[in-house]
């Protein structure tokens, strides 16, 4: 069987884009955190729009929304395709977004173009990613993937103290671990159970959130593998001292060892290459008068890379490397770690696929890793994962100055399209 | 003539010192902020022992205060020795009030034994040297000696939003620049013109505030120069990017630029060698967040030297430096110099006087720069002025644990006693 003709107008999914994108509390950009008014709006607007456009629609325990088109065979697994529906605050129109409009366009366009799938196609809108309102992310997948088990919601609280639970209870919602085994109940709330067990693929489309594709001026990154992730907490403590009464030969300065550490990660990352980043984003040196040497430095590190052997090779080095320069300096160090995620390799079978779809749709490409976190990763030990990247502009994302053009959406439309009709048409 | 044998006992100083430190505002160390009532009382108190002592006493129109017993030739210059009564915010027991405590013990040793001297000789307690409240510094000994002239009383104020003059007004003190040319009233406060251009020398006794002599063990620190100072504010900007997202190639880190331009001038003041010192105290990351790349970083310097040409040049040479390495990194760089004071030489007629009466008096000495700014950089250029300095231990200052043993203090003010007796009673 020869591949068909897919060409999926983009109007639907921008239409949709922008109709998702009214659904915020006030203020720049769109914000629309788990569990709000507006939040709810949208997944409500959802179930509505995917239920006019002939769509099997459901809400989970936990919020997710699915939208399905059943198949003609009920015992094979379902064919998932969406992101999540959240936003950070004073986000843009399309992190998230974008993957959900796509999902309830492509999925419509095949039910028009090429009728009943033999298997089961399921449009997603997961409820939470960011981590924006409570100190956890990827509420929606997790709870999804087994990540999570509900027991969360009632230890878990936002910055005004509101727990997880709490919020779900004003949605209407309740997730509650000793449903778990359950069948998921009838209704579009509060509908039982969120863990998926009958996923046969998962396939996220997302903008990019880098420069990486603008730069190289390229159509469409497929992700070999969500970067595995460790933060630490660093304290340099050395003395704090007269800034004019104390010779550079009897300083213990917290600050210049800081920065001869940040120096030497930096030296060390570009000589370990991509697709390894390892980043200092925050510092704060004490006690931050201009004419007293600093003490004490407090500083953050994100180190990520997609294989886990080279993270935990480079995390070991550069903190070694720290070791060495603050015993030289008769600095104290202290090293916390804060965060540590694996790497999630997709699937190479399903990037093989998208190559050779993307080829015959003459878009331009490129394989890359995700240095960002995606739902997507967490679907990646339990079957076939996939994702898509689109451009951003300028690689700005988080921020309402996020975009993406009509025409950069629309590629990860038709490629997106075309391969969950490859996924939920063909036999295999 | 040979030298008197100089034997002052410390008791009365060190009775002074500890009556002094209890004249501030509550909290840990000593507090005594210009123009408040604590401030006001140990003024009085001065004034009243100083008198007691049969000192004619004097306060100015800026609030400086005087103890003067005059000499038997009246057309001779005074002889002046003292330091300043103010404190920083929580400060220790002898920043300043040891050079005060130490003159009016040196002056009463020195007429209880010799009689009257052929110079007249004053101590004085500057109304202020810290800047603590006002943002000015100086404001005792820069009225005296005409950096001030009084109009700025009006124009200055502290975060309160309180002026200099509504301050003085409070204490019963008015400086008025019109009054300048006038002669000194009589009464205590309110007490006329604080210049004073009758002046023969000014010797300065203050603890270190550094850690040179206690690690080198000795007793003493001759001042060869009060160092310049040269402030600025920096800011370095990039762009702020996702750190996941953003390849090491392709980022315009402005903390990794900041490191490393810190890293050089750290580097270049180690190779210019003692006296050169420069410190960023402060700085600060935006946006601060441990997965975003930083995109502006602000930071501060203070660079300070002896000399002014080694001091501009030093200046001049770094911050090309930091064009080169912003440049290098696509970094933009802005300077803004907020501060720049001129190198202040001691006397080195008055410098060999006190290393002579050092070695006869069994004391270890240096000669020293002094990194930290001090009232005697104000009468340098007026006047013969010399400035010694006793061990402050761990170099710690601006604090409660400001410590210096009755025993290093008593040796200070024997070696002041006898420079004062070669000012003030010797044929010149």
């Amino acid at each position: 069987m020869s591949a068909p003709a897919i060409n999926v107008p983009a109007e639907q999914m921008m239409e949709l884009l922008e109709e998702l994108a009214a659904f915020s509390a006030p203020g720049p950009g769109v914000s629309r955190l788990l569990y709000t008014p507006e939040w709810l709006q949208a997944q409500r607007f959802l179930q509505e729009r995917m239920a006019a456009l002939g769509m099997g629609v459901r809400m989970d325990g936990v919020g997710n929304v699915y939208g399905r088109f059943p198949g003609s065979q009920p015992a094979a697994k379902v064919i998932l395709t969406g992101s999540h529906i959240d936003t950070v605050l004073n986000g843009g129109h399309y992190d998230g977004a974008y993957g959900i409009a796509a999902a309830v366009t492509a999925l419509h366009y095949l039910i028009q173009n090429f009728g009943q799938p033999l298997r089961t196609i399921e449009a997603v809108a997961f409820c939470e990613e960011e981590g924006s309102r409570f100190p956890l992310a990827y509420w929606g997948s997790g709870n999804v993937t087994g990540l999570y088990d509900g027991s969360e919601a009632a230890r878990c609280a936002d910055s005004a103290g509101v727990t997880i639970a709490s919020a779900m209870s004003g949605c209407g919602l309740a997730c509650r671990p000793e449903d778990r085994g359950a069948a998921a109940a009838a209704g579009d709330a509060g509908g039982g159970t969120p863990l998926r067990e009958d996923i046969g693929a998962f396939v996220e489309l997302h903008i990019e959130q880098g420069i990486v594709l603008e730069q190289a001026a390229l159509d469409i990154g497929i992700v070999e593998a969500i970067a595995g992730q460790r933060r630490y907490s660093v304290k340099v403590a050395g003395s704090t001292n007269h800034a004019g009464t104390t010779p550079m030969g009897l300083r213990r300065d917290a600050l210049a060892g800081a920065a001869e550490m940040l120096l030497a990660m930096e030296q060390a990352a570009i000589a370990a290459g991509d697709p390894l980043v390892a980043t200092c984003g925050k510092l704060e040196a004490a006690p931050g008068t201009p004419n007293v040497i600093p003490g004490e430095v407090q500083f953050t590190l994100d180190i990520r890379h997609s294989e886990a052997e080279a993270l935990e090779h480079f995390c070991s080095f550069i903190l070694d490397v720290f070791a060495e320069l603050a015993a030289k300096r008769g600095l104290t160090l202290q090293v916390t770690a804060t965060l540590a995620t694996s790497p999630a390799p997709m699937d190479t079978g399903l990037n093989r696929q998208l190559e050779h779809i993307a080829r015959r749709q003459g878009r331009s490409f490129r394989s890359m890793v995700s240095g960002a976190g995606h739902d997507a990763q967490l679907f990646s030990p339990m079957c076939p994962t996939a994702m898509i990247f689109v451009p951003s502009r300028a690689g700005i994302s988080h921020s309402s100055e996020e975009y993406s053009s009509p025409e950069e959406l629309a590629a990860g439309l038709n490629l997106l399209t075309a391969v969950l009709y490859e996924l939920a048409y063909k036999e295999s």
